[in-house]
């Protein structure tokens, strides 16, 4: 048993979405991943049992697997109805102790995803956030997650960032791309390509978010060049 | 080894006893359950080792266990004595590391509670806050626990509250109880019965312990119904 | 695998240094150590594998093997160069998952710490920081650690500190040494030898450093007594 995070602010479903996406597949096979970002916990939505990529999933259909099942649509997904392996009584609150975990411990212990109940085509998926072409050269993005250090992830791709490229967001503007933090002064701006190939705003040895006073869904603009003026 | 939780606020011995009740009868016969909420650390305070209904406890004699023993009464306590298994030299400020982390791992070896030192009868405790009647026909209680989302754990059990009740705290009301946190709008409050069947006061997608100001000690009062006047 | 802390703050380089110091020895022979605090990740500074008291240690040389490496001066340090255990593409931003991880998991498979590189007698070393002679029979030190609980760690050994010392640290005076928080009352200051033989200012039940807004390098001053005057 392994804890991937429990630094997922309470109920931020797309940040949930995002880190396991980024996070599963340097699991190994075989793996099962539960996922307790439930705030509808006791409500309407179902729980869902999934198999994809040769990995297991486990949790609530309020779209926390979206960017998974994005990028590796999966092989079968159930929604689990069968309470044979939930822990009871189960509580209003707490899925993830009566349900979500026992279910995964038993897809652990050999049970297959197909016992749990019938197959679904549907379940809810949040749009993964795309960085748009603006009409001027340049691209329309958004900050999509914010990291404990503050540093924040867009969700422009490296291969959309040319090397000259000027990013703006709230006001602020940071010329070229850096090959790491300390490229630049200690407390002085960089965009950097970061670890899941995504456009990343920092500073070094600092926290741009607290600095900028940003969150996730902050527009982000990139623009080839200096050299196009000013927005 | 697993980490139940590092989140127990410095020197919170009621909130340690409260979890640890809450937490310990999900684990596997035989487990040792080590407790390191230990604000006396180096004084007088005696070390205690106990076996209850199929587990192990070892931690300070300052009242952590008072809800475990309540709910299941040990078969044995001894005060732990032997310091042949301690890592020496003791410290003052780290019986965690040095007294109780060792002889729990003598415990899961194979050692008997017994070898440890003398039993004892008397240990600290810490009556279990009730909620009593208040003579017109509801009860008073009090918070217990504020978890991490903010949602108010108080001491009233599921049963001791009407369908129809209402429940006033720090000069709120909340009317009636609810199924699941999303059976009320976003940002609005409700009562429902949590995941150790308590009394939970709660804001759907918010922290009802920020939103009033309030923590562990706060006085909730339950009326049957809103048919009975006000306060 | 086990999580020594995710506590370090960002980019904190001695207090991993400290803190690695104070831990690795409780972990049996063979254990390999992975360090990533690492604030220029990407950048010019070298990755380190060396092995030290039948420990093996993978990090950025950055200096948070400094205190380790005092103690325990290394048999032998390399600089890795054979990316061949390498999660590719690495990333500029997470060496902790491309590079140190997966190293240090061939180091646990079998690997020698010689096949992954040339050996090295330089690596970045930061001082440990010592308390001095104030040329009055007194010591001048500095905090080197905060903990969770605001206990104010300093670089003064238990043996420098004579029983009835005076300390000053941030204008505040704190007389004789206790042998436990809960010898003074509860919000009381006190001086205590701690679980790393070094002198730490307390508050019995509270924070030190945020009473005092002190923090790492607050200078702090040990007088043999309190008859030898006032700073």
């Amino acid at each position: 048993v392994m804890d991937l995070t429990h630094e997922v602010e309470p109920g931020a479903i797309r940040s949930a979405a995002y880190l396991l996406s980024t996070a599963w597949g340097y699991y190994p096979t075989g793996t099962v991943h539960t996922v307790v970002v439930d705030p509808g916990v006791g409500g309407e939505r179902a729980v869902l049992a999934a198999e994809a990529g040769g990995h297991r999933f486990v949790g609530p259909d309020n779209g926390v697997f979206s960017e998974v099942f994005e990028d590796r649509p999966p092989e079968r997904v159930v929604r689990v109805e069968d309470d044979a392996v939930f822990l009871k009584p189960v509580s209003r609150t707490f899925h993830g102790r009566d349900i979500f975990s026992p279910v995964a411990a038993a897809l652990a212990g050999g049970m297959d995803v197909g016992e749990l109940g019938p197959v679904v085509k549907e379940w809810v998926r949040h749009e993964r956030p795309r960085a748009a072409a603006d009409g001027a050269g340049g691209l329309s993005g958004e900050v999509i997650y914010v990291d404990r250090f503050g540093n924040l992830v867009t969700n422009v791709r490296g291969a959309e960032v040319p090397a000259g490229a000027v990013i703006e967001i709230a006001g602020h503007r940071v010329a070229g791309l850096r090959g790491s933090y300390d490229a630049v002064g200690r407390g002085e701006w960089l965009a950097i390509i970061g670890s899941t190939d995504r456009l990343e705003i920092s500073i070094n040895g600092g926290s741009a978010a607290a600095a900028l006073g940003v969150t996730v869904g902050q527009p982000v603009r990139v623009r080839p060049s200096s050299e196009k003026g000013s927005a």
